[in-house]
């Protein structure tokens, strides 16, 4: 028989697909044009030149054989070297190519660095809001991820809740920022608190307790601001990369984990993260990505659009009265709801054919996102139609 | 803590890695040629100028924000759509989209496919020879593996073990064929045998039981054959496929599951695959080589060096005395040691550099696998080695 488990969670769409279906649908009636979509992460450049230049480069002077081979399970050696030598150079550090596994994107960094730093039965901490997708990159780990709630007020962490959180199961603190939903950057304050919080939770129960942070966002800050990198401020710290977003190449499917050096067990993480893979289908990354990917090393698309989209989104929400924190990087916003049920607020915005997405499931009841990662031109013509949705409604 | 039991197998390495390793490192000393590598099951021919070819297009021609886009998580629509039509033409089948299920690679076919007809504690079944890696495949599901002895004549299945491995608990059988590492490849008659075998079992234990056929070697057979195609055999078949082989690519994990259409829940297991990715961190495979695959259906690179080389590795073992069953498939054979102990066996024909590798490990003591996917030169340069040492050892 199939998998009772599985087959069971075929009902449960996610609320932002299902969202970005209507929108799709809505957009086959009227006119996608007419119809403002906020529901997807989708990037919305296309990727810089110099990838597809490394690509065709690749394809037309390298060896097919070498070029297509197997790669290492921890990624092809000279790309994760060169991993090293420019995570050292840009965030002064001493990883080693030993230190770097290379991955399926975030989803796969997750996969395994969970699977690494936990065991069937602890627990992973998140702090709201969060990635939904989360839930099962932690529990089909057999882990149990543990939700703290959002501070609502700036998006950074409650210290008090995140405090009462840990038992002496947690093996692991999962972040992300720049964060997805609320487009808030951790301060260094808040990395700093956390790892003084952490190291007292790894005296008070004996055992490690990983940081694993999820880093999708690092190149999308605002405000001319750079972001501080968490591994800065905590010695067990497993950083999971995507270059989904950086790059505008999120079906390509490649990221990588950065074992901090100064963690326990260092020189073995990434070696463990080969053993997991066998377990899971992964393998490694495709190689073709993995050598593109390590030839363009610290270009970005052009991201200047997200931070203009955000500035027009925040000025026209705030002065529509909308409680909202000023993003700090990302392509997301989350504003307070005009009701306090965010899911019948969106209900209502959707009438005016603008997709917001009830923030329910990213832990902020109450709470919306709009992923701003479309065209500015479009932004700029949807702030009639929140004008206007406004006045009727509220 | 970092997981013992991820810890626990960092010194488990892979004998065929420990002797690749031992042949690239005594390459350096006498020069590679000198060195006869039979471990790896590396492609030794280059991807097809089609694959290429393709992958330029894509990349000079297509928008990069739909080529790099995300897909959906059972892969893009338009290439389970076109490997439907191309299945259904070559084994006159009558798959629709919704029945593939795009992956990385075979690792990742299996992946998905032992999750979705398992829950934990059932067993899958497996029959010697068999590939090692099944072990991690299946039992990292929280399924067991069950080895059926091989029928060590003719490499087809003994079906009275196999009878015996039957119980309430069965869930699948994994097959490979054309299989790694014996070469044989299942005629119809032993796959008409599985079929009636397994259908009398569904009936017996009152529930499904899938049959898992991993087929990377489909399209390398030999004397002008064609592979029978497992599923015409049985309603419950979960075909997993991987491009490693038949276009060279083997670093770029690209594959699929393919769910016959008469199994039962056909028309959900695709979309349970997505939903199993979600746990392991899959998604998908990487667009751009989804879409090159499609492109190029039906093209393989150049195979016909294997069956060269197996022709003229058959001729010369058999003329020693090597008991040995003729490969249908692969690039692999696997003859009988000339003593008992098949590793004692290889480590005296490494002394001749002459690189062998025990068969233990695949379920079959005794034996040793050799990986004849080597330039044919190299091949008909081994055989004086392997006279000289069967002259000096036996």
């Amino acid at each position: 028989m199939v998998s009772e488990d599985f087959k069971a969670m075929l009902g449960g769409k996610s609320v932002i697909r299902v969202l970005a279906e209507y929108a799709t649908a809505r957009g086959a009636e009227i006119g996608y044009e007419n119809v403002f979509d906020y529901s997807l992460g989708n990037p919305s450049v296309p990727a810089p030149k110099e990838f597809t230049d490394a690509m065709i480069r690749l394809l037309t002077e390298e060896d097919p054989m070498t070029l297509h081979g197997y790669s290492q399970s921890q990624g092809i050696p000279a790309v994760r070297q060169k991993h090293a030598d420019y995570l050292n150079k840009r965030f002064n550090m001493n990883y080693t190519a030993e230190h770097l596994f290379m991955t399926t994107g975030a989803a796969g960094a997750i996969a395994h660095a969970a699977r690494a730093a936990t065991k069937p039965g602890d627990e992973v901490i998140t702090i709201a809001p969060f990635f939904p997708e989360y839930v099962q990159y932690i529990n089909r780990t057999g882990a149990v991820l543990k939700i703290v709630p959002a501070d609502t007020k700036t998006f950074q962490i409650d210290f008090n809740e995140l405090e009462n959180a840990f038992n002496e199961k947690t093996a692991a603190v999962l972040i992300n920022t720049p964060n997805n939903p609320s487009g808030a950057m951790y301060t260094e304050e808040t990395l700093k608190t956390l790892a003084d919080m952490m190291r007292s939770m790894q005296s008070k129960y004996g055992h490690d307790i990983f940081l694993i942070s999820d880093e999708p966002y690092r190149e999308i800050v605002f405000d001319g601001k750079t972001a501080p990198y968490p591994a800065h401020f905590y010695d067990n710290t497993l950083t999971c990369y995507s270059y989904s977003k950086s790059l505008s190449v999120p079906g390509e499917r490649i990221g990588y984990v950065a074992v901090n050096p100064k963690a326990t067990d260092a020189d073995i993480i990434s070696v463990m993260c080969g053993q997991i893979s066998r377990g899971i289908g992964h393998n490694c990354p495709p190689s073709i990505i993995q050598l593109a990917v390590s030839e363009v090393l610290g270009v970005t698309s052009d991201l200047s659009v997200y931070e203009t989209n955000m500035n027009l989104l925040y000025d026209e929400l705030t002065s529509l009265g909308f409680e909202v924190t000023r993003p700090g990087g990302t392509f997301y916003i989350m504003p307070k709801a005009l009701e306090k049920d965010s899911i019948a607020f969106c209900n209502k915005a959707k009438d005016h054919d603008l997709i917001l997405v009830p923030a329910d499931n990213f832990g902020a009841p109450g709470f919306f996102r709009m992923a701003y990662c479309i065209d500015t031109e479009k932004v700029e013509r949807s702030l009639e139609t929140i004008r206007s949705f406004v006045k009727e409604c509220y």
